[in-house]
């Protein structure tokens, strides 16, 4: 046991996700000998951070705002809708600078296993925008896991009966990848995803 | 790029050591979504243990005081002292109950690459210590890596002509091992340190 407040910090460190023990002790000691300003900064980031960002009330983005940049930006297709499990999914899309439609962020993928069922994610805010808002595509950037595949499936047949063409995000070899490298479950995926040239 | 308060936050992450721009993303995002009183009381443990903490001002061990509690025990032996880099060496050596003197840090170890001379070490404090606290012997437990070693040749040769008898942590086979995984150099040196029957 170390000092009150060190182990204090140990403690919320180590609930962060993909700290252990080991790391909470060596990241408390690192705050411990950095400039205190420089510790002080970090606490003030987290701090700032939550009083300053919310989530978006319409797709769920982070926005300093009421309506994130994405939507409130009047050149964006509103009848497409890139469905997305977490918010920063949003910026890796937005990197690839080919979709010019709006969000909107599940707050995750169903997974029985977790106890994640559709009610614990965003479906109904999601349906009501498809009636709102007059949307006609979805494209579904849900991960290539057990989970994301479930969740894309669920979406499918929710969405379909509301006359919305759903799509998903391609399976397959990554770009500059190596045949030899791909696993099997990926180069299957390539392989029935196949396209005419 | 994420909003300002966001990407302000994985700065400030991605500076600890052991986190890069990834993971720094990823607990900025899981921080955004716990509940806010849970990211609170991570930043008000940062601070605090700042505030709180302060370093023993004999031995440089981590106190809420002016000294340290193995310092202010009186019925530790004031006439051994145990030399390690890092203040939380300190809580390692004590677990194992084998040590009754007290301690001293020297806040890190000799390491030329890395541009850390004896200046930038607490020889001085150390030096202080042994003339005015009447230490006989000095007990040195640095790490057993090239800086390790390197600080203690240094140690030896700074209090041995003040008639400080210095030794040095054994290196060796951790207990409870297996010959087959032990590497080269720990068995050399469990062959140099081997011990008569």
């Amino acid at each position: 046991m170390f000092e009150p407040p060190i182990q204090r910090l140990i403690d919320e460190l180590a609930r962060l996700p993909g700290v252990g023990r080991k790391s909470a002790q060596r990241l408390a000691f690192h705050l411990l000998t950095v400039e205190e300003e420089d510790a002080r900064r970090l606490a003030r980031a987290v701090v700032e951070m939550r009083e300053q960002v919310h989530l978006c009330r319409r797709c769920f983005n982070v926005t300093d705002g009421d309506e994130c940049s994405i939507c409130r930006d009047l050149r964006r297709d509103a009848s497409v809708v890139c469905i997305v499990e977490r918010a920063q999914d949003i910026v890796v899309v937005e990197r690839t600078r080919e979709f010019r439609g709006r969000y909107h962020v599940l707050g995750g993928a169903i997974s029985p296993i977790e106890g994640i069922g559709p009610e614990r994610l965003r479906f109904g805010e999601l349906l009501a925008r498809v009636r709102a808002e007059g949307i006609t595509e979805a494209i579904v950037a849900t991960n290539p896991t057990v989970e994301g595949d479930t969740t894309a499936l669920y979406l499918a047949r929710v969405l379909k009966p509301e006359g919305v063409r759903v799509t998903r995000l391609a399976s397959g070899l990554p770009v500059g990848g190596d045949l030899d490298y791909a696993d099997e479950l990926t180069l299957g995926r390539a392989l029935v995803g196949r396209q005419e040239m």
